[in-house]
């Protein structure tokens, strides 16, 4: 005993009691992608391990990771971990913002989301959580450029965005479900771009509304090292529907502070049977740069059993030189 | 149930039913190399996912990926899904050409196979799939010098090889088994090279033979943005017989087009209870460029059972100024 | 039978009888971490593959990986494997040098082990092993600079540190333990540093005591090409003692050769049901420099079962400039 706690530290690979469990899925695809010119062969599979334990006391903790997401969920970038109870549940990572936690996105068009082809998806419009995706593709572009403190306009920040880890909140009492969630004003080892939100959910019968507020106090740097500064906010009023086999989700929100944005969005879906169809269409108005864009996407699957389905869509959008995209193929959920 | 749905796109973080199933496997390796001056270590360790799941119908679905190629596999330059029935199995991903997937590669020499010393390996010589392993490095460059339609010769080309997916067939109907594959012309987002390739094999007796061709559309860019284009083709007959406990395969080919090459190689392995013999001996005269080329491999392996075995091999080949070289390990499969 | 032995080289994925097992397995962590100026968030989730098996003889062997290390453990830069049996273990890849594997570190304190934070931990000083580690942060740019044999002092070495695999052998004979490493001289394709290490320990009663002698032939390169060596020697003596529920593990080591350092350093930690507490002090009087750093840590855990613990910790050294750094955060083991 007393030579194995000598040489323990070093020989032994990973310590501690495994008590808790790691299961293995993930998903594949293959099948023909349109992107607005011709067609191409798109596939992937993703493999993706799902860790549960509980404690003694009944608490339940555990984590979920990629394998092709493994490097970056080492440094809390990618991936998340949570703790939950009967106060609800408290998730640390790659999270998302305390809207969308509760919000969610519309149906996913097509067998590979066709989010890839110029950006407008299912995706709803957030402002917080998921390390800045949406804040750098929406609205640090010219939020910064028109606020920024420094002499030059920033059309790239180089750093200074949320990178994670974030914290997330999410708890249901009865018919109201609560979330919040905050990043922690660190970009690597930088100040940057802090983030919080709050969201509130109530469920009455087969309705749900929700509303959230996020704000995002934007700090980035260029590649000189001049900081600039600009602050924005969100507010999203959104709202669950089930009609028989259909669900409706719509929602709308306005972006204030620094920028000033409107969006709308409404999607659906049904179930046939084996055969699920659903859509959204999108509206975003950029009133700083006195732009808009509508998008909408629709799409159908068939449900082959034991995992796999065949889905399909197209998805389009009103900008100029912008062309319609589709594709079909296959499905695997392992 | 209502509340849920609002909430499960964004919470959940691998959605559909995971009837499929994933297992876990792998291989290790450890031992010495020697690289034609000295001996060094060598060891790695892989692990393997192969997942598998059967529709109601009864097609069956799955694919395979290795952890270390788990990032490539997002986006089908690594791995590969298939499906497959009565019809045979479709697979797309990083799969190889249609003769490779019938003829395959001659007895692997070594316990680290050896491949890294200068290229020449066990692996037969084949025009297309494998997202361009083969094309790069054994008919790229002198295809594109002499037929470049630029102005300046390309030594490296910098885009527009295949780098997948690739989409494979492959099906066995009685004592016939048949394969066809093709590129989709796209590297990454601009056209480039294109890949057709069709094989058949006969199975009598302790017989197989086959038949393959191969077919590429090569169009290559410089780092200037140049486009190259250049054509080539392969024919490749190929035979096994089965005497005893010995297997021998031997094959013949030409290239032709924009490219004159013919290639011979026999191989042979046998078994004698624990202990498995093998070995090649392969031929390339490249008349385009007025050289040629021999290279062989022989090695040998002991099964210490349960996974384990002991192998190891020599090979060398005729080039000027090149050392045979060697290895002796272990080799572990999970 | 014949068909399938045509077609079986391109068409598996992964060869071979897998008899032998993959468990899957990791941890995850999350909380707050004090940097020596304010508090951030930082979590982490990590997935583990063990494998293992016999061969008929009796032999052992198997390997350890982490996804987010399975590329570098293709060429064993990461991770291992082993074979063992009555005559100990042999291991190669990433593993610790000689004296490591005997002595291993301190009680690693806090829930991220806090080692980040200036690179002073619970790691105990080595100069061997682990792919170069301690070599590069604590041997190498004072070493280099004062014995280069080339005309400019190199601050950073480009090439030629060791980076493995290594060889590990450790073994148990009754109250000994032994241990031997060594790496190959080669860094990549070059000739680069030599490492040897050689350790063994006795164990009576609840004490135990160890002996372990380091050797590294140092050759690296800069950027220029320009090689430069040095050599270093380093021998530990190290002792652990059980009383009740506490274990303490002192240790004391001096480098020579071309360096002259000396290492002094105590831990301790002790069970208290659910609680344990623990922590160390280290001192190194680096000589050749004048210079010294004393530095310490000291932390606390409580099980809450099934995996699942608190952890906090605190961290300082006494040079100047330098901030304590403290955490506080769960940690899951699955």
């Amino acid at each position: 005993m007393k030579k194995v706690l000598f040489a323990t530290t070093a020989l032994v690979f990973s310590a501690g009691i495994a008590a808790a469990e790691v299961s293995v899925g993930g998903d594949g695809r293959m099948g023909v992608v349109y992107n607005g010119s011709d067609w191409n062969f798109s596939s992937r599979i993703r493999v993706s391990f799902t860790a549960s334990g509980t404690t003694d006391g009944g608490l339940e903790f555990g984590g979920s990771v990629r394998a092709d997401q493994a490097t970056a969920a080492t440094n809390g970038t990618a991936a998340s971990v949570y703790i939950s109870g009967a106060f609800g549940k408290l998730s640390m990572g790659d999270v998302v913002g305390a809207s969308e936690a509760l919000f969610g996105d519309f149906y996913e068009v097509g067998y590979t989301d066709l989010s890839s082809m110029g950006g407008y998806s299912n995706d709803i419009l957030y402002l917080t959580g998921d390390n800045g995706g949406n804040v750098g593709a929406n609205v640090a572009p010219s939020a910064v450029t028109t606020t920024g403190t420094g002499t030059t306009a920033v059309t790239t920040a180089v750093s200074g965005l949320n990178t994670g880890p974030n914290l997330l909140y999410t708890g249901t009492f009865g018919a109201f479900s609560v979330a919040a969630s905050m990043s922690d004003g660190k970009a690597g080892s930088v100040d940057g771009s802090q983030e919080y939100a709050l969201a509130g959910a109530y469920t009455f019968g087969n309705y749900t509304v929700g509303l959230g507020y996020e704000y995002l106090d934007l700090k980035v740097y260029d590649a000189g090292g001049n900081a600039y500064t600009a602050k924005a906010d969100m507010i999203t009023l959104a709202g669950v529907a089930q009609f028989g086999n259909t669900s409706v989700k719509a929602g709308i929100a306005h972006r204030g502070k620094d920028v000033d944005q409107d969006w709308y969005g409404i999607g659906a879906s049904s179930v046939f049977g084996a055969t699920t169809v659903g859509g959204y269409v999108q509206y975003l108005d950029d009133k700083d740069n006195n732009t808009d864009v509508t998008w909408y996407g629709l799409g159908a699957e068939y449900d082959l059993g034991g995992g796999a389905s065949i889905k399909g869509g197209v998805a389009d959008n009103d900008i100029s030189g912008s062309d319609m995209v589709a594709d079909l193929g296959v499905k695997f959920s392992f």
